[in-house]
Parts: structure tokens; C-alpha cells; sequence
């Protein structure tokens, strides 16, 4: 199942890689990658490969190469490469003879270690190790430890070079206007690399730490700047470590400060400066670690994995940047920020870190600006917010893809235009954060007026359709891209009324009990004038009820379509998308065959919108005909499944989605991690097997464990109280672990509780289903 | 000596690299590469490699990447790697069990060859074959042949990968703000990338010419389009051809002739293909070989080595264009042009291929407006050429190069400031054109122009010295860039009268001789009111002359400084400016110390400015104070010593100047081969040691050949008639090869001849000095 080796150690779970192969070398670099928010760090060789791809990115440094091209998280210059002299030979693990070889990520710390042993020339013998991690306690601060040891033989002089190399580009795509090296007190290596709109400083300083440093020489080259440190071995060994701040112009670090912080550091060193980054790794595990009796180690790495990825791509340190489709760990979705971070990634961090929760929200409103001038282009009101978004507001999906190689015509892009629904998928989070933490600041700041326009935007894209008699909402797209140009999709119908009930709510409510701060927004963005149409909306908005059959139309044409016959060959496949080698994407729109379900998407959103029998139905009824070639897919139905009890489905489900990022094809994840899909995992163990949902004030729990698991230990925060869950299969223990007087209503298998300090809960039925 | 090996066979002269030496790549990349003036193609391997340097350039594109950047020759999308599966095993050089290897390049066909010998898992053993040539039939087209053999064992599919990648970039920076792939009829990709100015076009076709085609993919990256054909050996063997043509848009070949080309070039194969282009090279060498009886095949491939990459970086099909400091083999100064070309290429190309001769003085001659505009951007009058030239005329040195690593200040290029002399160089080479060919044609049109322009431009420069009272030229660099800021440098000083000079003489001839034409010139150029102008400043300009001890002073105060005591120390050293490690850049200044030396180079400039004895005795004097570390250095020394007899310092500097790009040293060339010093080659062969000299429609005949050599033997067009020299020790043999009625002044050892059809002269003193 998972292509890595697992270890447990006391404090360390690690995620090996213990054979040397270079055809996964691109989806290790992924997998393995050191993130702490503000810059993520792609887990490339210290060597150079035949094939890799460094990649170092920060959060928030866009930009647009070219006007042909999209803005796109820039690769920065890259810090991670070292050459190595062993007494003049040079060392390379595709060429060198590697006896023994390991790389591997723990991911408690984040720690990356690699591990070679050469075989030089007259039978002696080097172990070279490096290490390194992203800082949690500064998140500037990338640090490195290369070590050599002499396992054999006499070995006099290791020279070893790094620096700062500048020449990366995205896929050939330089961003750098320009790109200025210096070298400051014979120690401090920085280049400053200018993009239109900001600069990125990196800077490093290199130290021996064990071994007598007998030369030491900076070289440049165009757009970049290098070390060279020859060490004498003492007792065989030899140690640099290499201290690296990066940051940005906007961050307003002087040149001196940075001088200083990059000394202090070089001097303290990797191992304390390494403790200090463990101990706000550890206060992230305290909250976030989910231990569950029952799954294997690798099972419980890839939940870990999960959380340490979720860990690295949220922007800890500002509110102007969001999490991308591949967090910071490479170039795919060119950096950009979809609605995957408000439905798969939002919830974990609402019920565990709500003030980062409120930072994505955040991000949002900066972005209204941008979203109510898409809104203008299209010809709405309100706030149409962008597909694909970067760190403004305005849509950055690309109007076109690539030409079509063979007809040489341009493939619209059409999710950019038509996917309407991430404007209601914002608004659902804004309500999800109101409700969870009741925090009137934020939305009295930015919560309603996001709402606001949102409503806006779509009460003004419905249109009357005669026949119905009824407002519907035409030529979309929703979740599933595998059915285009459709009217009147359920996911985006629900997720539209959700939106503008809550917005008409908002509204009544600030009217009545907060007039001055409804009169403020209404001053700002004239509200009342739009009740009424709000309140039509509602009333005559279209919505896809169960047929006869108990079935919700995923659309209006959905169920008249042709099933796909041999359905099952691609959704065994291990190929992705592989239906589309045998149809065209004409006749796949065609035909009652989804990427990914809609309306089981819908129902993990409102698990109470029908009945539970409806539910069940429509989940499985919508998983025949998923072929799960999206990796939002998996997760989806992993919850979905497991709310209606389905457990065997959900298993599977949840395997398959454990192991998105870590499975045996060495293609997938190769230009990052799939963000989305690893918040799934979180969503489907909390709100799928837990069974915890926290809605209108109340916390319902309705546990459904996989067969073989005894119980499962987390935590969550409910209106602002840590609380450990502990979940067997006949009992729950609620414990209150911030010290407050909470008074939460607990609600199981229709009976109700209050959790003040503790509250254990004996269930009727086993905490399982069929 | 040479770092590659040498092997003769019937029409082949092979430069071959025995072993897989991946630390030379990069050097051997530039002097194997394959150009053919339109483009250059560096020598890559087909696989890739840990250290790799791909290029294709083609002649013209240049752009500016940036505002901050330089204008540089384009590293356009590459053609040449190839992935291979054999039986899904993939196979790289550094990876794989590469038992057997060679790579070697035909210096008379120009084919690149390159052999692998892998061993398989299985004991199977396969061997690779990649050949590929830049055809001088059909400037736009490259073709490779890459074929796989079956030695041992049973392999059933070959899987070959290869394309057109356009995420190439001049060393991390980009060029192309748009980049298209297409496929046509499934068997053309293309890639049209696009500068701010001109766009490029590559496309290529692969056909399977041996082995069953069994499958067919395209696929699409970022900025590159790739073809994965699997083969099934036939008889073992498995080949794959690839033609590629490429071209720019101003050459205005339609996309549908484009395709009609490649199909047809495709159809025909490789093998005709070459036979075509062979045929061409074949012309090339009937002219330009030069034999020697006496080298050995290490020396004679040198000379053919320098005449090939001579051959492929002159733009024979354009006047647009000229020949750049690296050729066409690598992004080494960026592609641009230097004095280099009209001191140390032109003459080769004038005697052998004056038409070509021309075009370069052409290129100038589009270039006036740039270097009017430099003149007067600096306070000047007429024409200030630039020192380096792009495609236009405008001056492209940059005015700071890069910072200063420790001290973070900009350190100035004084060279496109103060190198005058490339002004005079040009005008230089303008008459020797007109000399040697008495073009009327082109003098009119251009030549006049160009002379008249400069001459104005050094009359503007002089200033009036009143101590001396003379003119004198001030703060100026010479070709000696160890010398910088000196006044009346000998060399610029003697090339601004020679300048000036000629274009009196041309305004006097032409108002004598030709009126109209002069009035035609002087209407457009106001010459008429500069005559006095220049006549005043031949008067009055200063010239250094030899002092009391026979020594020209290289300017006015280089014999007042101190001589640097340990030059030996650094002359001897393997390392180029190994001076620069223990002295700073003024302490240099200030001493008697050379890159290369003026003197001697105005020597060979002008062999009878000053009697022998003088010539002799600054040729040995400023050579004792040159450290040689200009690749233009041992070239024009060899040549000067020739000159004077002295034999076994021109001998040891031709031997040095011989391997400037074949050394042993894996760092040189790496950026691209030297085409000064390879022009310089010819210069020493021909007016050092068989002593030619056509001046004043005089035919010097002065050999002075190496004590080893028994005879030269090598034609020159000397009047439009092409001379077949044969020069021997005791006798000079010259047949006129061209059917005309010749009739060529001859002149050796003070005896007159007239060369009819053939002219046999015996030599009194044997053809050598002491």
C-alpha cells in the first residue's frame, strides 16, 4: 500500500525511503518536503540527480512571468544542493558506489535525514548524513547539517560546496528581474532576487562544527553564489551546518538584522535551534494528534503525514495569503488557492486552531475587491469569487489551456468561469467559523460582508425558468468536472440557498439585535434593498429533490444520461482519468460517469438535509458511478460512507485515500502533495468514523468505527474549550481540558448531556454499523 | 596535449573522446558541437547527465531578458535528448552499466558520433549509436540517427522518448514569453517560442527506419512537446531517425512548407541527408586545407579542429549577422561580437572566402547608426563601433558587471568605454578587404562609409597635448586589458593614423578619381569639411616611437612602472589568471605586466612599420612581460615570432595555441570554443610560418617554416584567383587554380616574379631562421 517503510521511535515516527531510487525521486520530493507555513522546501537529494527538481517557495511570493503565462508561486533560489569531495573524489550517488542508502522524514519534527555510505576508491568508506527542517519557532529560518563520516581508510580533505543558486525557474520560467550576490564578513552568502512586486532575501551562512576548516572560498556565478569549506576530519568526522533565512522585502527585516539573526543562529546551531523548532511541533501534536487503537503504524503514519503537511501549508504568520492545491511543496497548480481549502482543509484548523481558521477567512474578505470585479465581468453583483486564486483576490485560472496539440485550438478553461460554487463554499466555511466560535469581532469585520456579497452574487445569477416556474441556476459546473455546462446542479443549488438563507438570516438578526452595526454595513453595501429579492430567491429557488426512486438529480439532465457500462475497469484502474484514453471528454459529459459525486459531497456538508434512508441511497447510488479520479474524491466518500454506516466502502475508501500522496505510483504527487485530500482525512475520521458534528450550539456525536478499531483519542475546540474525545465502541469520554466553565450540550443517539469538566456517554448500540 | 584523442581514416579526421569522462562534459560539449553558421548545436549526450549544459542557438536570436540583464544569444529549445527503455529497463551513462564508450566528432564532415555499450540485466548487452550533423546544404536543418543493437540476449521493446523542450534557459534566466507545441498529422511536433522580437520555430519528425514501430505517444510539458516511440528490433536492431529544422520567423517559411520539408527531409533519411551536407563540407575543405608535411595528426587535427568550428560559426547566409566570441557553441558572452572577428576570423575568411569576408564588414556597415550613436552618446563625432556587438549595432557591454561579492560595489566594464581601437580594427579590415579584393562595389556602398565614420571619430577624440604638442589619445584600454586608463596606447595610437590615413587617401583618390562618387558620399556624409581635419591630425598626432633601447613604448608611462619579478611563476601556470589570486587588479595596472601584448599584435598588424631588427626586438621584449592569459595571446605571438625567425618561441606559442580549446584543463571552453584564438590559427599558419603577405597588390612570399616541417601546402584567392601554395624549404611552388588570365605580383627574398598559371621559386636561404 504505501510505497514508504514506516519506523516508530520513542517521539519520532518516521517515513523511510530505504532503497535508492531515483524514479520516485520527483514524488519524494513532495512527500518528504519541510514546510513551516512561510516557506516550504522540496526534500531533494544534498546531490545533484539526473532527474530532481529543488524547489523552494515562500509563501506569498507570486508572480506572472510572462502575459501569456499565470501568476504562480515563484521557485526561489534553492539552498539545498551540496557537492562533496572525499581527498579530490567527487561523490555522487548515481555515480559514486552507494552501499547503503536511507532517506526519511519524521513526522512529529519534520525532520529529514538522508543517509549514504560510499565505497571510495582503495577501500575506504564515507558516511555522509544530512539533516534539516523548516523552523516552527522562526519561520525564516531553514537549517541544514551535512556530516561526513570516515567509516574506512584515511580520508584527508572534504570539501564541500553549497549556496545560494538563483537560477531555478519554474519549468524553464524565470520570474527574477534581477539578482544581486554578495558575500558580507567573509561568512554571510545572501542574493537578493527582485520579482515586479516585492523581493526575496535569501541569505546562509555556513559553519564547521566538527573538523578543522582549512579553506574557505565564495565563487560566483550568474544569478547565484557558492561556498567552498575544505575541512580536516577529526576522529573521521567532519560537520557543516548551514543556517538559511529567507524572507521577503515586505517583511521589513534590515540587512543588518538578518546579518545578526543568521550569526546568532550559525552559532547556536542546528541541534538547539532543532529543540526549539521541536517544541512548537510538539504544542501543534498536543492539539492535533489523533491516536487511534485499532490502525496499524502505517495507518497512523499516513494520518500523521497528513497533519504534518496540513502543518507546513497553513500560513501561521499572516492573513494575506491562503493554502494552495499542493500547500508549499512544488510547482502544480502553480501555487494557487481553490475551494479545496475552505471545504477539505478549513475544518480541521476551525475545531483545532480557529484563529487560523479566521486567517483563511481573512484572506477572503482582502479578497472581496477582486471578487466583486469578477462578479462586474460576468455581468453579476456581489462577490464572484475566483476559482483559482493567488494572493490578490482576482481570478488567476488561465481563460485557456494549452493548445490542443493535434487541432492546435485553444482548450477553454472553463472551471475559472462556470464553477460558481466556490463562492457558496466561502460563505458555508464564514458560517461554519460563526458557529463554532461565535466570534462577533470577525463578523462584524469581515464575516457578514463576504456573506452579503456572496448572496448578492447569487441571487443575481438565478434566472426564471418558465416552465418550472422557478429560479435555477444555469450552465455550471459543480464539484465533479466530469459533467460540464449543466443547469441546475444540486451541490451548487444547496450550497446557493444555503448561502443566501444564511445571508438573509445575518441580516434579520443584525436588524433587530445589532441595528448600528447592520446600519454600518448596510451604509457600506446597501443590504436592505436586497432582502426582498433574497427572500424571492429562496422562496422560488429551484431545488433537486429526491424522485420517486428516492434519488437527487445531480442536474437536470444528469439521470436521463447513459451509465458508463464497464464503469469498473477505471475505478480499479491504477491509472487516473484512464476513462479518458477510451472515451472523448464530449461523450464522458455525456453520460452518467463523475470524477468525483456531487450530491455526496452536498450530504457530507448538510448530513441532515434528508432523511437518513435518502441519504444512504443517494451516497451509494452516486458511488457507483464515481470513478474517484479526483483526489478530493476518496475522502469524500470515505465520510460519506461511513456516516450512513457503509463501513466496508468507507474502509476502502479511507485506505485509498490514506495513501494518495504515498502509494506505489511514482508519478503521482511528483509536483506536490494534494492538500485537499490529506484535510479529507481529518474530515473523514472526525465527522465520518467519530461521528462528531457541532451545529447550532450543540455537539451530536454518532461514532462509526471501522470494525477492528477499539477507540479513537483527539481533540477538538468547541466554543473555545480544548476537549479530548476519547471514542470506543460502547462508551465516549468527553474531558474539558482548558480550565473554564464550559456548559456544552452534548447530544447522542437522541439523548442529551452537558459536558462541564467530564462526561462519559455508555452507548446503546455498539459504535458501529452494519 | 590534447585532451582527446586523434584517429585518421579515409576522409575522416576524428577528434574522439575514448572514455565517459562526465567532468569534461561541458568542455566537450562546445568543442564537439555541430554548427553550421545558421545554428549550433552543443555536443550533449542524447541522455542526460548529472552536469549538462544543452544549447542550441541560432544566429540572430538574441534578446534581453531583462532591464538589468544584457542582450544575449538565446538558448533556444533543445532537440538532442533521448530517453531509453529497453524492455522498461531505462538507461543513462551514470546510472547504467555502460561498458564500452566513445564519443568523436569528423572534423571534415563535422558528424558527431557517440557509442554506448550497456549491460542489462539478464546479461543482455545492447549498444547505442547516436550520430547527428548541422547540415551545410540546408542551413535550417539538424539531423540525429539514434540506433539501438541487440549484442546479447533477447530484448523486445525499445522505447525511445525524445522531443523539443523549450525549458531551456541562458543559465536560469528565460527569454520566451510565449511558447506553443503542436503536433501535425501525429508525426510533426513543433514549437513556436516568441521574443519580444522574432519568434522561433522548431520542429521535428521522427521515423522509425529499422525495427517495427509499434506504438506512438505525444504528450505535453510545460514549454515542451515530447514523442515516445516504442520500436521492436528487427535483426536486433532498432533506429530511430529525428530531423529537426528550425528556423525564425523573418526567414518566412510557412508552417505548410515548413512541414513539406520536414517530410521530405524525413523520407530521404539521415544517410542521404549527410551525403548532401558532406558534399558541402567537402567544398569547404578543397579550399580551406591546409597540409602540412612535418605535423604530426595531433597538430593537423588542431588546425582542422580550428577551420571546422571556423567553417560553422561565419553566417554564410546572411549579412545580418556576425561571427561571436564562442561561435554558435554556448552562451559564453553572450553570443556577442568583439574585435575578434575582423583582427583574428576576417582574414582566413578574405583569403579564402572574400564574399564572406564581406558580409562580415556588411554586418558593421547596418551596425553605423548604433556606433554614431555611441559616438555621440560619449561626447564624439562619426562612428564609435561597439565593443560588443549583438545583432544591431548598439553597444551591448554592459556598463556594470556584477557587484562586487565582498564589497557590494559595482565594478565598472570600462571596456565598452575606453576599447576604442575595435573603431580602427574595423576600418582595418575594411581596407584590407579593399586591397586584396578591390571591390568597388562594396567600398561605394559601405566600405567608404564605415572608414570615413571611423576617421571622424578618432579626429574627435584626439586632444591636444600641449608638453608634447601633439595630439594624443587619452584614457584609453589597448587590447591589453591588464593595462587599463593609459594615454596614447602604441597600439590605438598607430591603428586611429592608419584609420585616418586610409580615409584621406580614399576621399583623395575618390575626388581625383571618381567625383561623383565622392559627391555622393561627401552629400551624405559631409566629408569634404573634415579633410583638413585629418590631415591636421596625421601631422600632429603623436606616435610612440622606439626609444634609445629600440623598445616602443606601449603608452606613455608602461616603461616607467616595475616589472613583475616572478612572471615565470605565472606564464608557466595551468591556471589563467593566476596573477589575480596575489595581486589586485591595480597593482597589475601598475606594473609592467600583460594579458597579451600590443606591440607584438600591432606588429602582426603591420610587419613593416619599423625595420626588422626593431620588430625582432619589441617582439622579444613585451613578450618577456606577457603572461599570455588572453586565449588571443599565443596565437598572435606565434605569428610575431615567426616573423622574426624566432622559431622555437613561435613554436612552443603555436603548440599552446593549438589546444587553447583541447587542453587537458576541463574548464576552459566550457562555455563555448575560442573563436579568436582558433582564427588565429590560420593567421599564424599562413603570415607566420609560410610568411604570405599580399599588400599593395603585392604578393610577400617570406616563409618561415618550423625546423620539422618539410612543406605547407594550401590555396588562397588572392585577386579573385584561386592560388595553390606549395612551400617548401628550398622551393616555393604557386599554381592558379581558378581559370583566368592571372597575372600576380610575386615578391621573396627582394626577387620580383609574375604568377601566370604556375610559378616555381627556389629560396636561397632555406625556408627557416635560426
Amino acid at each position: 500500500m504505501i510505497h514508504y517503510q514506516t519506523e516508530k521511535e520513542k517521539e519520532r515516527l518516521w517515513l523511510c525511503e530505504k532503497e535508492f531510487l531515483p524514479d520516485f525521486e520527483l514524488k519524494t520530493e513532495s512527500v518528504f518536503a519541510q514546510c513551516n507555513g512561510y516557506l516550504g522546501v522540496r526534500a531533494a537529494h544534498p546531490f545533484s540527480l539526473i532527474n530532481e527538481q529543488r524547489g523552494m517557495f515562500l509563501c506569498g511570493a507570486f508572480h506572472k512571468a510572462y502575459e501569456e503565462e499565470v501568476t504562480e508561486l515563484v521557485n526561489c533560489p534553492d539552498v539545498t544542493w551540496f557537492e562533496l569531495e572525499a581527498d579530490g573524489e567527487k561523490i555522487y550517488p548515481e555515480q559514486s558506489a552507494l552501499s547503503s542508502f536511507e532517506r526519511k522524514l519524521d513526522l512529529f519534527s519534520g525532520e529529514l535525514v538522508i543517509r549514504y555510505e560510499f565505497e571510495l576508491s582503495q577501500n575506504r568508506k564515507i558516511a555522509v548524513e544530512n539533516r534539516r527542517f523548516a523552523s516552527m519557532a522562526r519561520k525564516n529560518l531553514f537549517a541544514q547539517r551535512f556530516q561526513v563520516q570516515v567509516l574506512n581508510g584515511d580520508v584527508r580533505k572534504i570539501k564541500i560546496k553549497t549556496g545560494i543558486n538563483g537560477q531555478m525557474t519554474n519549468s524553464g520560467v524565470s520570474h527574477f528581474h534581477k539578482s544581486v550576490a554578495r558575500v558580507y564578513e567573509k561568512a554571510v552568502m545572501e542574493i537578493r532576487s527582485e520579482l515586479e512586486e516585492g523581493t526575496v532575501i535569501e541569505a546562509a551562512e555556513c559553519r564547521a562544527k566538527t573538523g578543522i576548516l582549512s579553506e574557505k572560498e565564495f565563487s560566483l556565478k550568474r544569478r547565484s553564489i557558492y561556498g567552498a569549506y575544505a575541512l580536516q576530519p577529526v576522529c573521521g568526522q567532519a560537520v557543516l551546518e548551514k543556517i538559511t533565512f529567507a524572507d521577503q522585502a515586505e517583511d521589513g527585516i534590515t540587512t543588518e538584522k538578518r546579518k545578526q539573526m543568521l550569526n546568532a543562529s550559525a552559532e547556536t546551531g542546528y541541534d538547539t535551534l532543532f529543540q526549539a523548532h521541536r517544541q512548537e511541533m510538539k504544542k501543534f501534536w498536543d492539539i492535533a494528534r489523533i491516536q487511534v487503537e485499532g490502525m496499524t503504524e502505517e495507518e497512523e503514519a499516513a494520518v500523521c503525514f497528513a497533519q504534518y503537511h496540513i502543518a507546513g501549508m497553513t500560513p501561521w504568520h499572516t492573513n494575506e495569503s491562503s493554502i494552495a492545491a499542493k500547500g508549499l511543496t512544488g510547482e502544480g497548480y502553480k501555487g494557487h488557492v481553490f475551494w479545496d481549502t475552505e471545504i477539505f482543509l478549513f475544518p480541521m484548523l476551525l475545531y483545532l486552531y480557529p484563529q487560523e481558521a479566521k486567517r483563511l477567512l481573512e484572506f477572503r474578505y482582502h479578497g472581496l475587491d477582486g471578487a466583486r470585479k469578477k462578479a462586474r465581468d460576468y455581468g453579476f453583483k456581489g462577490a464572484m469569487f475566483p476559482w483559482e486564486a493567488a494572493k490578490s483576490g482576482e481570478e488567476e485560472t488561465p481563460l485557456y489551456a494549452a493548445l490542443n496539440i493535434h487541432t492546435g485550438k485553444a482548450n477553454k478553461v472553463w472551471s475559472g468561469i462556470k464553477e460558481y460554487h466556490v463562492t457558496a463554499d466561502i460563505a458555508y466555511a464564514v458560517e461554519q467559523y460563526n458557529r463554532a466560535t461565535g466570534d462577533r469581532q470577525f463578523m462584524e469585520e469581515c464575516g457578514y460582508e463576504i456573506v452579503f456579497e456572496a448572496a448578492r452574487f447569487w441571487a443575481s445569477c438565478a434566472k426564471w425558468e418558465k416552465q418550472r416556474q422557478k429560479y435555477g441556476i444555469f450552465d455550471v459546473i459543480g464539484p465533479d468536472e466530469y459533467t460540464e455546462h449543466v443547469d441546475n446542479n444540486a451541490y451548487t443549488n444547496y450550497m446557493a440557498v444555503y448561502c443566501v438563507k444564511t445571508a438573509l438570516r445575518y441580516a434579520r438578526t443584525l436588524k433587530e439585535k445589532q441595528p448600528d452595526v447592520f446600519a454600518a454595513l448596510n451604509w457600506k453595501l446597501q443590504i436592505e434593498k436586497e432582502l426582498d429579492r433574497w427572500e424571492e430567491f429562496l422562496k422560488k429557488m429551484y431545488l433537486p429533490v429526491p424522485g420517486e426512486d428516492g434519488i437527487i438529480p445531480q442536474d437536470d439532465t444528469f439521470l436521463t444520461k447513459p451509465c458508463l457500462e464497464n464503469i469498473k475497469k477505471y475505478k480499479t484502474s491504477q491509472i487516473k482519468q484512464a476513462v479518458l484514453f477510451d472515451y472523448s471528454r464530449e461523450e464522458i459529459v455525456n453520460m452518467q460517469v463523475l470524477k468525483q459525486a456531487d450530491v455526496v459531497m452536498l450530504l457530507n456538508l448538510f448530513p441532515h438535509l434528508f432523511d437518513k434512508e435518502t441519504v444512504k441511497k443517494n451516497v451509494l447510488f452516486y458511488e457507483e458511478r464515481t470513478i474517484h479520479d479526483s483526489s478530493l474524491s476518496y475522502c469524500a466518500h470515505a465520510q460519506a460512507c461511513a456516516a450512513i454506516g457503509a463501513m466496508e466502502l468507507s474502509w476502502e475508501f479511507f485506505r485509498n485515500c490514506l495513501v494518495v500522496d504515498l502509494d506505489e505510483n511514482p508519478h503521482d504527487s511528483t509536483d506536490g502533495i494534494h492538500s485537499a485530500s490529506l484535510g479529507g482525512i481529518w474530515n473523514c475520521l472526525i465527522f465520518g468514523f467519530a461521528g462528531v458534528r457541532y451545529e447550532n450550539g450543540i455537539l451530536y456525536l454518532n461514532p462509526h468505527l471501522p470494525g477492528h478499531w477499539k477507540n479513537m483519542d483527539f481533540r477538538m475546540v468547541i466554543e473555545g474549550v480544548q476537549v479530548h474525545f476519547l471514542i470506543g465502541n460502547e462508551k465516549i469520554n468527553l474531558t474539558c481540558e482548558s480550565q473554564t466553565n464550559a456548559a456544552i450540550q452534548v447530544e447522542a443517539e437522541d439523548c442529551k448531556y452537558i459536558l462541564e469538566q467530564t462526561l462519559e456517554i455508555r452507548l446503546k448500540t455498539k459504535g458501529r454499523s452494519s
